[in-house]
Parts: structure tokens; sequence; C-alpha cells
């Protein structure tokens, strides 16, 4: 396949396998590599180098490297190489199991930032100097021009950061997705300016990645499809939470607050988005757009029902069956779908401006609106922060959803205090759970109390935080926010030790 | 007067004493106000609103507002409605003591906005209707047009927004302040553009305020300055402090990560920020900008000095001495100062764009780089979050500071949990005490740790910070983030119990 997918003559000279191409990456580099929830990851490059790791540490070498992403990858990447535990860090987010106990062991360190920071980061330094870019192209044009994957997240910033290039051209991918990717590189200050993006479905870039030939060490050819994003059928809690969103979305738009074509959808990752991708594609709404980080089968089959118009993101995620689809009807899905650096996916400028409606799940909320994503009872690691900070911080509605209770009950989701703060009172607009939803624009901290646990606790834990709250408001230092810090976290201790909270 | 400041010849018909204009004011309106760090607020109108409120509760009657403000007001208008309880809500930002007191005993309601997000959230309706706007202006032209006074804040939403506006003219205030100002409106989605603003020092509005005349109720003349915002001389822990920003700055110079000429400042309002000021004004960089938030004399020296050659701000907040030398040179001053609604000069579009250099103080840091900057011993309201939110967030650098302790050493400003977090670690990235600054960028909550304990903790607490952390990473469920649930707030529960940290 070489010939079709690979054009340029230099570097159809550069192919090899993937051992050898491995054999370029050193000790102590820093590798950024393609990738965003399971799609558009380099497939064999990773797992060599895992070999490597594995080979040195039989011969009493310590070989370990820093790994940046997209956001998260699969089993052929972090799998691989945190299984011989050879990563000493790794940023921006991830959800592979053995990645995440590495982490929460104390044997990686893990930078959790905002997606949208990541690239401007690692330009000014922050991250210290990128060794190998290593990225999953679907071709090579033959002036060189790179047809990206199903993902960009930060490629365009690898490319241009990395003294050493290896680039996996997966034949798996449909050639075909040349044309629906859009590259624009945002200057560093002071050079910076406005992004001329108004609409979800404006292109202000070119759709092809661009290196420097001479920095390319390597072409690795696969053939190997992304992970298969599988997707539960919406259970009964998710219904509830979709329905909630689905009812406040309509009086919204009776107020004449939104537009009946609502603004631009951002849906985190996972069932309840799903869920709720679902709901809205038999709901009222029409002509919907997304400006979103992620496209979900959800989405897919809103663009296929005619429901949603454009989606915009920086990652196509799917399930086996949804990827088939859209490699069949690529063709048809171009005219909607725009892949986007995550830079530009995630950019607070355009999120501010657009007014997306955010759609964002979490592990628990506070009665104050405080929202934790990404520490499980406050030291443990989950996924990251992802993009939700960057979508709830600037939408026109940060939403953020979770059933009400973990653990079959034995946990509530809404607690007196958060273990950890992700997404501050001050960026939590709404908060739903399948009891309700709570909207908190506007108000102050006890008025917000009253609403979430009234709206979105499980009504078997309410007279606990009923109980939290009243005694906080007699004995608290304050009534602004009322607490207890002696007890603020005997939930989570409970928790802790195996009880019910 | 009359005749030179109010040439419109409707609205001098609309002259009356501000009893009369009070008159206008009803219970349970919200009233927009103008003010912003005690410069730009009505002087007169507040007083006498105050005044009927008082008369009506010695009728026995409930006469309570809500007041809107851009931020902190002045005694003539927080202090004077919050004497008689006449405020049942308030936002966005506050500092004075009977609206503190109110607050934290749960007499009135407070929303701690980001203050980029007020006027979009009030003209969505997310507050309510707004029945009054109360404007200080310097003079009315003509045709109408109003010319700002020393703060801008949110004076163009206000004025689209109320049902009913009353003005203060003040005779007080420069009418050559005329042309200083940059009114840019930011439509709502879906209708917004990109804002053409890509320096500190870029125009992109008119200088004046524009208000329907049939809206106008009341216009009010007053000759009263703005509050004498004083200053302390920088003391040794600000010197310090100081010393230790420009020390790392100097070092970002060298290493490339920034120009020169910086990146254009935003400063806090305090003794800390004026003394960092001092610090530049005395350093060696040159021809910087400024895009902030307030401009206090610490900017005004520099600009005197010719060491800034242009600030952006929502407000002039100064001392008296400061606010003479501003009038009496204005014509030289309004050279280098723009000053424009708190919606242009704090939003995160720009922010981001211009990668600003943030510096705002804070009440405390946990050790893994977590802000509280609003809320005393977890639940009591100091100020609120002002704009340090929407500039730590985007801005190229964000710098937190504080001496690294309080109540005459008894109490640790690094603690191990923060009681409330208003900017969470990631958004942080770096913190500066007396005892020397912790640059945070690229690394994991540990690495963060143990530089922020080593660097700003006062040398007294190290130990125990020390002790806490070790244990913590024993025994803690994971150790991304490791933390004693059970004991993370024991330093706030003795500081509670009145003892030492």
């Amino acid at each position: 396949m070489s010939d079709s997918r690979i054009q340029n003559a230099a570097l159809r000279g550069k192919i090899m396998a993937a051992d050898d191409a491995a054999a370029f990456i050193n000790p102590g580099d820093n590798v950024g590599v393609s990738g965003f929830t399971g799609s558009g990851h380099p497939k064999a490059v990773p797992q060599a180098l895992a070999r490597r790791i594995a080979a040195a540490a039989g011969r009493g070498e310590t070989f370990r490297v820093g790994v940046w992403t997209g956001a998260s990858t699969s089993p052929e990447l972090d799998g691989a190489l945190f299984k011989v535990n050879g990563v000493s860090m790794r940023l921006p987010y991830q959800s592979d199991p053995d990645c995440r106990n590495r982490i929460n062991a104390g044997e990686a360190n893990y930078t959790d930032v905002h997606l949208s920071h990541v690239a401007q980061n690692a330009a000014w330094g922050h991250y210290g100097k990128l060794g190998v870019a290593l990225i999953e192209v679907v071709a090579i044009l033959e002036d060189g021009r790179l047809v990206p994957s199903t993902s960009i997240g930060n490629n365009p910033t690898w490319l241009d950061l990395a003294d050493r290039v290896i680039l996996e051209v997966n034949a798996a991918q449909s050639a075909r997705l040349e044309g629906m990717h859009d590259i624009y590189s945002v200057a560093l200050p002071p050079r910076r300016q406005p992004i001329p993006l108004a609409a979800p479905a404006d292109r202000i870039g070119d759709p092809y990645l661009r290196v420097d030939p001479k920095k390319v060490v390597a072409v690795v050819e696969t053939d190997c499809f992304d992970r298969d994003n599988k997707f539960s059928a919406p259970d009964e809690n998710s219904r509830l939470i979709a329905g909630h969103i689905l009812d406040f979305l309509q009086y919204e738009v009776k107020k004449g607050r939104i537009p009946p074509t609502l603004l631009p959808l951002q849906s985190g990752v996972g069932n309840i988005a799903n869920a709720v991708m679902a709901g809205l594609d038999d709901g009222p709404f029409n002509d919907l757009t997304a400006y979103t980080e992620v496209l979900q089968d959800g989405m897919l089959d809103m663009i296929r029902s005619g429901k949603l118009v454009c989606a915009s993101a920086t990652a196509v995620s799917l399930s086996a069956r949804a990827l088939g689809d859209l490699f069949a009807n690529i063709d048809e899905y171009r005219k909607s779908i725009i892949l986007r650096p995550q830079e530009v996916s995630n950019h607070p400028e355009i999120i501010r401006r657009l007014g997306t409606i955010s759609m964002n799940g979490m592990l628990e909320a506070d009665i104050y609106g405080n929202v934790n994503s990404t520490h499980v009872l406050g030291s443990k690691m989950m996924n990251g922060l992802g993009g939700s900070g960057d979508f709830a911080r600037n939408a026109y509605l940060s939403i953020f959803m979770t059933p009400s209770t973990a653990k079959n009950g034995a946990l509530s989701c809404i607690v007196p205090m958060v273990s950890h703060v992700d997404h501050t009172e001050h960026d939590v607009q709404v908060l739903v759970t399948e009891h309700g939803l709570a909207d908190l624009r506007g108000l102050a901290p006890r008025q917000r109390a009253r609403l979430v646990i009234d709206r979105c606790a499980d009504p078997r834990f309410r007279p606990a935080l009923d109980d939290y709250l009243a005694r906080a408001e007699k004995s608290a230092n304050g009534k602004q926010t009322p607490h207890l810090l002696g007890e603020a976290f005997d939930w989570h201790l409970r928790a802790l030790r195996g009880e019910a909270m």
C-alpha cells in the first residue's frame, strides 16, 4: 500500500519495521504521541518501544520516557508502556488501567492539565524538551504534507517541537478522511491575533499537517483499527438525567434565553453523555450544532438523522460499528464533521464566543456546587480533568451530571464538601442527577445548597445533608458558605473504611 | 455647573435633589450601580436611599433592594445601605465592613461571580430584572451621550437593561476624563464576533456611554471625590515578595520565554501588588504595558516615570494624592491610560490572547497549589473572587502571592488543604511568599508539594507540613494527591479554637 498511501519519495525511503523505528527513542526522551480518547494513536511503535524497555530492564538498565498525548489512548500505547513501567511522566489525560495504577502507586508522575493549555505550555517549554513526535496519519502526499487520522489533538505542536519524527501510516483508517480536518495554529503571545472562528462550521485553516521532512527518521506502516469504544445502551438513570436536561433546555428556549436551535453543544464522553445525545435525537430541537472535543456514537447518530447539522471536534471516538458507518459514508459525513487541533476545539476564546451548552460528567459535587471530576476520595486519580474546565468556565451553560449514588447506593455523589475541587462554585451553573436538576445561576451558596439537596441528592442521603447544613448554618464562623471543618469529610472517611457514606 | 456639565436640555430638566431621585427606587428593585474599587460610584443617591429605607423601617415596613455593582464601592454606598440592612442580594465583589458583616451574619445573600461574567449573566436574566441603573458620570453632552467617570465596570450593561436610569454628575471628577474611555459592547451568543483587540493600547469602541433619554428619571449633581485609596509604604515582606517576582521575571526573559518588555501586566489590588509595581519601577524592564482591572498608585508612578507606556483597566483606584496628580496632568496621562467595561478588561478571550503576567493576592494556598482567595477558615467571606479567576485561568503566568503567615505568625498561609478553593491546581502556576517562589509549571502534585513547602512555607511550619505529606504519601488511598482527610483541616480547626495552627 506504500505506493498509494506514501506518495513522498524521500519519506518512502524511511519505511521500516516498528522495532527499528523504536530504536530512535532513547531513555529519558519526552515523546509526543498522537491519540485522543482511543482514536488516532500510533498502534505499532509504542509496543516495539515497550519491548525495548523490557529488554533494557532484563539487562538491569533503566529505560523510561515522558509521554505527552492529546488525551487518553489505548492498551497498545499506555497499556504497553505502563505495563513495563516505562513512563516517568505522563500528561494530560489517561484512562488506561495500567497507567492509572502506576500513577496511584506513585510510580509515575502525572500532570493533569486543561487540554487547551497543553500545546502552549509545551511550546513555552514548561514540560521540557520534546525529543520525538510519534504520530499516526492516514497518508503522506507527494509534497510531504500529512493527512491526519481520526484525531488531531496536539499533533501540530508535537511535529513542530520534536527533534525527531516517527510517522505511522495506518491503512485501516479511511484515506478519505482527507479534507475533514482544519489545522489552524495559534501563535504565542505577544503575536497572537483573534481566532477568526465565529460558528462551529467555520473552516479557518488547512486540511493537512506539515512536518520538516529532514526531521522524519522513520515511517512505519500499520493496518489496525482504533479501539472499539463500545457503549452500553442507556440505563434508566442515564435516561432520567437526559430527560431533566431536555426539559431544562426547552424551558430556556421558552424563556427566550437561547434560540430554538439551541447553542453549540459540548458533550463529555461516556454513557450518560451518549444518552443525552439520544434524547436530543428524539427531542424537539432541530438544526443543532456541536462544538466539542470528541464525537461519539450519539452525535454520529444525530448527524445521520439530520438533527445535527455540524459537529466540530478534535477526535472521532466511535464503536467499531459506528466507525464502519463513518468510513462507509465518509463523503456524506465529511460535509458535517470538522476535526481541529485540541488547542482550537477547546479554546476559551471560541467557547466563550460561541456560548456552548456544556454537559460533563463528574465523580461528586458538594452542596455548594463545587465539583470533583478527577480524584476518588481525595487522593486517587481516576482519568483526569480533560477538557471539562475549558468548557465549563466559558460556556453559556455549564452542566455537570452524575447518578446520585455510586457503589450500589452505598456512596452519595452529593456530599457536604468535595474531597477535591476541579470546578469551583463560580464555574458550575447546573447540577443534574436522576432525581432532578438544580439551576444554580445567580444564587448565593446557601440558596445553592438548598436546591442541590432537594433536587439532586438521593432521598436516602437528604436528611444527613440537611442536618449538616443546618448545624453548619448555626455554628460556622461565617454564614456565606457554612461548613463544619471537623466533619466535612466524615462521609469520605466512612467510604475509606469500606462503610456506606 | 449644570450649564457646563449637563449640556442636554431634556436631561437638564431632570435635575433634582438626591432624596427626590431616591424616590424612584422601590422596595424589591434590583439596582445596578456604578463603582469599582472605590472609584466612580454614586455619592449622593445611595445615602438618600438609605434614609428612605430607615424611614420605612421606622414605619415598620420592609424596604430592601438588590445591589449589583462593578466591584467594591465605598462607605457612601455599601456602607450606607448595609448599615440599614437595606440590601437583600449583593454581587459581585465587596470590601465594606458593614456589607461583609451582613453577609457573614446570613442577613444578605452574596453571589460571588467572576467579574467578566457579570454583564452577560445579567443580560441573560440570571439575576432577575434590573429596575434601576444608578450611574456616576462626569458630564452629559448636548446630544445626551455620557462622559464616564473614574470607573466603567458594568455601566454600559446597567444602562441597557434598567427600566429607569438615575445619573449622578460629579463635578469633583475632572471633566477632562473625556476621551480616556473605550466603550465596546460584547454581543450575546449566537451573534458574538471576535473582539478586535490585539494589544493593550488598541481602542476598539467609542469614548462615551449611551442611554435612552426616555429612561432617565433623574439627574443629580454631586461634588465629591472618590474614596482616598491610601497605601502604606511597602513593608519588608512586600519588598521581599516583589524581589522574588522580579528575579523570576528576569529568569523568564533570560530563558527567552518572554520578551524583555515582558507581557502585559495584571496586578491585583493592595499593598503587595503596589510593592511589586514599585519594584518594577526600579527594575531592569522598560516599555512595559498593563492589561489589568484596576490602575493603582503604583502603576500611575510607572507611567510618570516612563516605565509603563500603556495601561488598560476598568477603573482608576487611587489615593487622593495620586488622583490629584492624575487630574492635574490628565492630558498627558490620557495618552497612556484606557478605561474599558469590565467585561472587556477581564475578558478571557483577550487575556488568553495577550498572555498576561497576572499577580494576585490570596488568603491561603495548600501544598498542592490550590488557592483560597475568598473564605476565612472555610465559611466566612472576606471580599470575593474579583477578577483573579478571569486572569489566573488565561494568563501566560498566573502568580499568587501572600506573606507566609498571618496573625503575627500564629497562622500559616501554606496549609495541607485549603478550606475553600477559588483557583485549582490546574490554574495556579507560581506561588510566592517572602521566603521564596515556587514555579509549579508542568509538575505533578507531589512535586508541587515539595516545592511549595521548601520555597514558600514559613520555616516554623515546614516540619509539620513535611510530616503531613510524608504520612499522606504512606497511607492515602492513592498517591496522585495524597491527603489524610481525617486531619486535612486540623490546622484550620486549631485556628477556629483561637490557637496557633
